[in-house]
């Protein structure tokens, strides 16, 4: 059976003050199977952390549990994060952040004396690979939708595509052209706080200022006391992709590389020099899709997610769904931190032999009043096992 | 859907030239999860080692494989086994041996560039903790299952009990009388090889050099020429059981500390003090197990498998095995070796968003030929899915 693993520390997300933060995913994967958090707060959302904490302070007495189940603390990561994680009763650590900060938290957490796991969700460009036949079928329609998948929420979802791949001909030429007419009219609007503004900044001005990248669209900038970041997509070719590491850096905001191969071959080899992702996609027509077999073993092998004319940014809640995927997009290739396997990330087997029913842990007594499925003599089962037998 | 993790490198174990080897679990687990597999030979079974690889070549070729999806390789672990532990294609790194060669491993896997998972078993001293209902009705009969326990495989099983406690009194007095006349009886018998030999007389001498310790069984010495190692028992009191570190410490080989406790209180001091283990057993009557509630508890976060009434020696390959453990039994205590379960260790998920039924891999397809168990709209089900749902 499957039981708590101990107490686990969350990092609160700069990126999602509520789905990824102190009532978010991890902390309801870990108290959902028994185990005690600590939140350590993101220093961009103190007010949000402590409002969402005292709502889970105040079920925790409603429930009857130990007060101790949740605490949220406040405090530079450095000092206050490293504390935690370094603390002898940690078990787990759950993390949303910066391919920095989150490699630090791994670092600390395999150097223990007794090494622990972390879970820390770092960077993906979420590559989508727009297929010839889909480019001449639909083009202006993948434009479309990939404006409002780069756009939305001003570009800080984990999920947003910040590579686009296409084999060049006029089709991907004419798709370049609507997707930058698109983008150019995106409005500007507030990001999450000054900070991720900032370093979009930052980046944006290094992407430029490659010589192999040319400009294709730069939507109308905002309002600088407004923390605004503007849409922005940039052109360059394969070899300079591969030949310069920026180009596959993460840029947090509403910001994507258009990336232009020769031919096939090339787009197979962009898709081989890819880190680890969350997701990566391909439009595609059925016809497309047959040739593309190799392509699709490929990015599995990068991806965590893989999608069939559709974009990433979308995250449903489900037992299919899978939000994790090789390193650098998480520091552990085996688990999600989204849909019902989120809770896989926070347990260890325990094996109970010869055990008294009456000793056993409710689920594994012989009575079985919830009719939950197990295994019995190798088949799965939710009967009650007959007393006696 | 789980799908395979990448190229696995295998130890094989000192002290398992045939289920923890060549051909042993981890193997079996990558190779049937779609792993190609890597395999370092222990250098104290090269021959060993070559006939099992040689089987494996030819049943590769038999069954059609390519010729790459199994290799072994010899040669000293710190060049040989670090080479592949650092290798950029290796995914994971399955390991039975030494806390130190183990620990070397994982510290240089969490080291790389892209780290990975390491799956190192170390060591287990596979507590009994022998309750005083059970002591007063069966205390003969546990003392000659403990002796075949301890002794079985000259001692040599990762699961061999290595610390047995129990609260003073005149029962476990005369436990103790019946166990040291057992054990005294057992005839030295070869062990796997010189150098565990060697290291098991090393670690003896250092026990029985303890002023604490005090010697209650030794039985008579083998061969010297013949690699033999003797039963050996030594008694301790609980507090300096805690004060020696040295106490905790695996000795592989037919050895077993009796550790004696004042009272019930100090044999859950003794639990509570415990290290993370492969097992953990309690022998009580049934009103012994209703009071020892709080030790079961202490027990199951201690160790990952615990057994009532029983010995640990005997691993059961069941869906129900978890061979596994916290920390330093393991170094992931949420992975087993034994059993189905250890197919885990191998595999990661992949989500197929919107993939046309064709190109999905075959257990995802609508068909379901095979009649898998599958996860459709959040229920369990063997069925296809209807063509146009």
């Amino acid at each position: 059976m499957l039981r708590p693993i101990g107490p686990v520390i969350v990092f609160g997300a700069s990126n999602f003050p509520l789905a990824f933060s102190v009532g978010g995913g991890d902390t309801a994967s870990a108290l959902a199977t028994g185990n005690p958090v600590v939140v350590k707060a993101h220093e961009r959302h103190p007010g949000t952390s402590e409002l969402v904490a005292e709502a889970i302070r105040r079920a925790v007495v409603a429930s009857g549990l130990p007060a101790g189940v949740f605490s949220l603390l406040h405090g530079p990561g450095h000092i206050v994060g490293r504390t935690l994680v370094q603390h002898p009763l940690t078990r787990a650590v759950g993390f949303t952040g910066s391919r920095t900060a989150g490699r630090a938290l791994f670092d600390a957490a395999a150097a223990r004396p007794e090494p622990i796991p972390v879970f820390a969700e770092m960077s993906s460009l979420n590559p989508v690979f727009i297929l010839p036949g889909a480019l001449r079928e639909r083009g202006a329609t993948i434009a479309a939708g990939l404006t409002n998948s780069v756009t939305l929420g001003v570009g800080q979802f984990c999920t947003k595509p910040g590579l686009v791949f296409g084999a060049e001909n006029a089709d991907f030429a004419s798709f370049r052209g609507a997707f930058a007419e698109k983008l150019k009219a995106v409005a500007p609007a507030t990001m999450l706080h000054s900070g991720i503004c900032a370093s979009y900044r930052k980046l944006l001005s290094r992407a430029e200022a490659l010589s192999a990248a040319k400009p294709l669209a730069r939507a109308n900038p905002g309002d600088p006391t407004k923390t605004q970041g503007e849409a922005v997509a940039l052109e360059i070719d394969v070899p300079s992709y591969i030949k310069h590491p920026e180009v596959a850096e993460e840029i947090f905001g509403p910001f994507a590389w258009i990336v232009t191969a020769r031919d096939f071959a090339e787009l197979e080899a962009a898709a081989e020099h890819l880190e680890g992702q969350l997701t990566a996609t391909v439009h595609g027509t059925p016809d497309d899709l047959r040739q593309a077999a190799a392509l699709l073993r490929i990015l599995e092998r990068k991806a965590g997610r893989v999608l069939i004319n559709g974009f990433p940014t979308g995250v449903e809640v489900s037992p299919a769904m899978n939000h994790g995927g090789p390193y650098p997009a998480t520091t552990d290739v085996r688990f999600t931190s989204v849909g019902t396997a989120a809770l896989l990330r926070f347990v260890r087997p325990v094996c109970y032999q010869d055990f008294p029913s009456e000793l056993l842990p409710e689920p594994l007594r012989n009575a079985n009043p919830r009719g939950l499925w197990r295994t019995i003599d190798g088949k799965l089962s939710q009967a009650a096992i007959p007393a006696g037998s």
